[in-house]
C-alpha cells in the first residue's frame, strides 16, 4: 500500500514529504493507521546528525497515537479496530528482562529496532523500490506503519489522538521518572532541572506523588509561569541567583530540624552533563536519588567525586520512565482522561504533515512546549 | 586518669607509644577500657598524611571492642560491665537522618566529630598538658577511650574481643554492603573489585545472602584462595585476561536465556576510580548496580558515559555498610556468634600496642588481612 510520510533522506535536511511503499504485516505484526504524532527532541537529535546510531534514508517520529487497520498472522492481543500508542520500548513479557520484574527495557527486538528494521530483519516501508529504514521501532511520520504486536499499547477508545499521542513519550518519560524510577513518596522535595515538555511532565509526575516541594530550574524566565501551571513551587534561574547555583539549592531545601539541605530527588531533563552533575551533587546527604532523563551528547561524560555516593546519594537513570509500556501507558491514558493528569496545555501546536519542519522550527526557537502533526 | 597510647604526632612519622592524660565521661558520655582494637587502612590513610581532613597530633584507631568502666550523667543505656563496640558512625535515633529511616549517616556529632573534638567542643586526651585530638570519634589506640552513649553498640558479653573488633569497621562495611545497601537477593550474580579485608567482607556478605556466582577480581593471584575460602566461585586476574575487563567480566555473567550479561550487583573496594568505573559498566543493563565502598585518594572523580545510568545502572555508595550502629552491630556479632559469618582466619596478625607500627608494616607489604592490637 501507499502511505504519506515525512522523510528524512539525509542528516542535517529537512523532512521532505513522499508517497512511500509500505507492505502489510507479517507474522507477528500490525498495521496502524497514525492519527497524530508529536514531535520530539529525540527526532531532531537523530534527524540533525548528532545521533552516532542515526541511520537515512528512514521515517522518523516516535510518538503517536492510531488505529489498527490489520493484524498479520499470530497476532492475539490486537484487532482491527482497536486504539493504540505505539511503544518504542516493547514489552514482551518473555525475555529475560521482562521477565526479571526489575526494568522496563525489554530485549526481544532490540538488535534490529536498532538497525532500523523490522524483527525479521527487513523493512515495511521503501521509495522507488529502495528500502527506507523504521526509526526506534516506530516510525509515526508515516500515516501507515507496521510494528509489532509488543510494541503497541491498547488504550481507551474515547482517548483523543492528538491529545494522547504525547503519552507515546515525553508523558511517559516524565511521570514515570517520579513514578517508577524515582518512586517518589507524598511529603518529599525535588529538583528538576530543565523545564521543557520532559521536566513539566516530571513536575506534574510530582505533584502527583504529592510532593511538597518541587523547585524548577531553568535558564528562561518564561518557564515560570509554565512550571507553576503544573505544580512548581519554586522557581529558580541559575543566572539570577549570583552564586554557586548546587550551594543555593541545598540552603532552599532545608526544612525545620534538617539544617543539612538537598533535595530528596532531583531530575535532569537538560542531558547538558555539567548540569546531571549539579543535579546529583543538590540531593540530600544520605538518601538523595538523582535520576538523568536527558540524552547528552555523544561522548560526553559525567563525573563528581566517589565521597558524593559514599555519603548515601544515589545516580540513576531512566529511559521511557521506566513505564512497561503494554502495562504502563493504558493506566497513564486513564489518567488523563479521569483529569488526574493534564497533557491539553502542553500541545502549544498543531501542524498537518506537509507543515512538520515547522514543528521543528518551532522546538529550535523555543516557540513550543510540544507540535503534534494530526494526519 | 592516664591511658596507654599509640599517638600520631605528625602525618607520615610512625605512631609513638605514650602515657596520655584522659578525663573522665561527662554528660552523656561513656568511659571505656579497649581490649582490641583492628588497624584499617583508614587509619592509614590519615596517618599518612593524604587525608585532607586530619588532624595532628591526635589518637588514631576505629576498630575496636571494650567494656564499659564508668559512664558520665544522664546515660541511661550502658552501665559499668558492659561489652560494647566504638561506633565512628553514631546513631543517635533523633536527629532527621536517623528518623529518616533511609541512612545510616547520623548527623547527631558530625561537626564537632570531623573535628577531632567530642560532642561539646573540646577534647578529653591531652599529653603534656597540650590536648591530643580524638580520631572519627573513636581513638581505640588508646587503653582507654571517652565516646558519647549514642556512639556505642551494646554486645553480648561471652564475644571475644580480638575478633569482634574488626566488626567495628570492616566486617560490617562490608557485609552491610551487601546486606543494608545493595539488597542482594539469592540467585544474584556478583563481582567483587579488591579482595582485601573488605572485599573478603563482601563476598561472604554475598554467601551470606544466598548469591550463585561470586566473581573476585584481584590483581593479586594469591587472593584467589582467601576469596575462595569465603565464598568465591571465580576468580579473575585482570592481567591474565588478554582484554579489556568490562567485556570479560559481561561474558563471564551471561546466563541461561540472558545474553546480555553483566553482574546484578558490583562492589568496589579498591578506592580506585578506574575501578570504580569498570564496576559500574559490568553492572547488568536494566537493573545492575554497583556500590562503590573504597575510598579514593582526595580530588579523584569518578565518570562514565550517562548513557550507562539511563539504561539502567545505579551508582551507589556505601558508609559503614549502611548499618545503623546500635541496631545492627549487635546482630552482626550474633551472626559470628552463631557461625553465620567467619572473622577468626581474617585475622592474620596480633600485635601488642607497642608493635602496632609492625601492623602498619604488614598492612604496606600486603601481607596481613587484618592485624589487631591485644591491650
Amino acid at each position: 500500500m501507499k502511505s504519506r510520510a515525512a522523510v528524512a533522506f539525509e542528516a542535517g535536511k529537512p523532512l521532505e514529504i513522499a508517497e512511500v511503499d509500505l507492505e502489510g504485516p507479517r507474522e507477528g505484526e500490525v498495521l496502524v493507521e497514525i492519527k497524530a504524532t508529536g514531535i520530539c527532541h529525540t527526532d531532531e537529535f537523530t534527524l540533525s546528525g548528532a545521533d552516532p546510531e542515526g541511520l537515512f534514508p528512514a521515517i522518523l517520529g516516535h510518538e503517536g497515537a492510531g488505529v489498527v487497520v490489520d493484524v498479520g498472522a499470530g497476532v492475539k492481543g490486537l484487532k482491527k479496530g482497536d486504539h493504540v500508542i505505539p511503544l518504542y520500548t516493547p514489552e514482551c513479557r518473555e525475555c529475560p528482562s521482562c521477565l526479571s520484574q526489575k526494568t522496563n527495557l525489554c530485549t526481544a527486538i532490540r538488535a534490529t529496532q536498532g538497525q532500523g528494521l523490522m524483527p525479521d530483519g527487513s523493512s515495511r516501508f521503501s521509495l522507488d523500490g529502495k528500502p527506507l529504514f523504521h526509526y526506534m521501532g516506530t516510525s509515526t511520520f508515516s500515516n501507515y506503519t507496521v510494528l509489532p504486536e509488543i510494541a503497541l499499547a491498547k488504550i481507551r477508545e474515547d482517548a483523543p489522538f492528538d491529545k494522547v499521542c504525547y503519552i507515546g513519550c515525553g508523558v511517559t518519560t516524565g511521570i514515570g521518572a517520579v513514578i517508577h524510577t524515582a518512586k517518589v513518596e507524598e511529603g518529599a522535595t525535588a529538583v528538576v532541572f530543565g523545564l521543557g515538555g520532559i521536566g513539566l511532565n516530571v513536575i506534574q509526575g510530582l505533584r502527583l506523588a504529592g510532593a511538597d516541594m518541587i523547585i524548577g530550574v531553568d535558564l528562561n524566565n518564561s518557564k515560570k509561569e509554565w512550571g507553576e501551571r503544573f505544580g512548581m513551587t519554586h522557581f529558580v534561574n541559575p543566572t539570577e541567583i549570583g552564586g554557586d547555583l548546587v550551594s543555593y539549592l541545598v540552603d532552599l531545601t532545608k526544612r525545620g530540624a534538617d539544617q543539612i539541605g538537598g533535595a530528596d530527588y532531583t531530575f535532569d531533563c537538560t542531558g547538558n552533563v555539567t548540569v546531571m552533575r549539579q543535579a546529583l551533587e543538590c540531593a540530600h546527604r544520605g538518601w538523595g536519588q538523582s535520576i538523568v532523563i536527558g540524552v547528552a551528547p555523544a561522548g560526553a561524560e559525567i563525573s563528581t567525586r566517589p565521597f558524593q555516593l559514599v555519603t548515601g546519594r544515589v545516580w540513576k537513570g531512566t529511559a521511557f520512565g521506566g513505564a512497561r509500556g503494554r502495562t504502563d501507558v493504558p493506566k497513564i491514558v486513564e489518567w488523563y482522561m479521569d483529569g488526574k493528569i493534564e497533557i491539553d496545555p502542553m500541545i502549544t501546536h498543531t501542524l498537518p504533515l506537509q507543515d512538520i519542519n515547522k514543528g521543528f522550527d518551532l522546538m529550535h526557537a523555543g516557540e513550543s512546549i510540544r507540535s503534534v502533526v494530526i494526519y
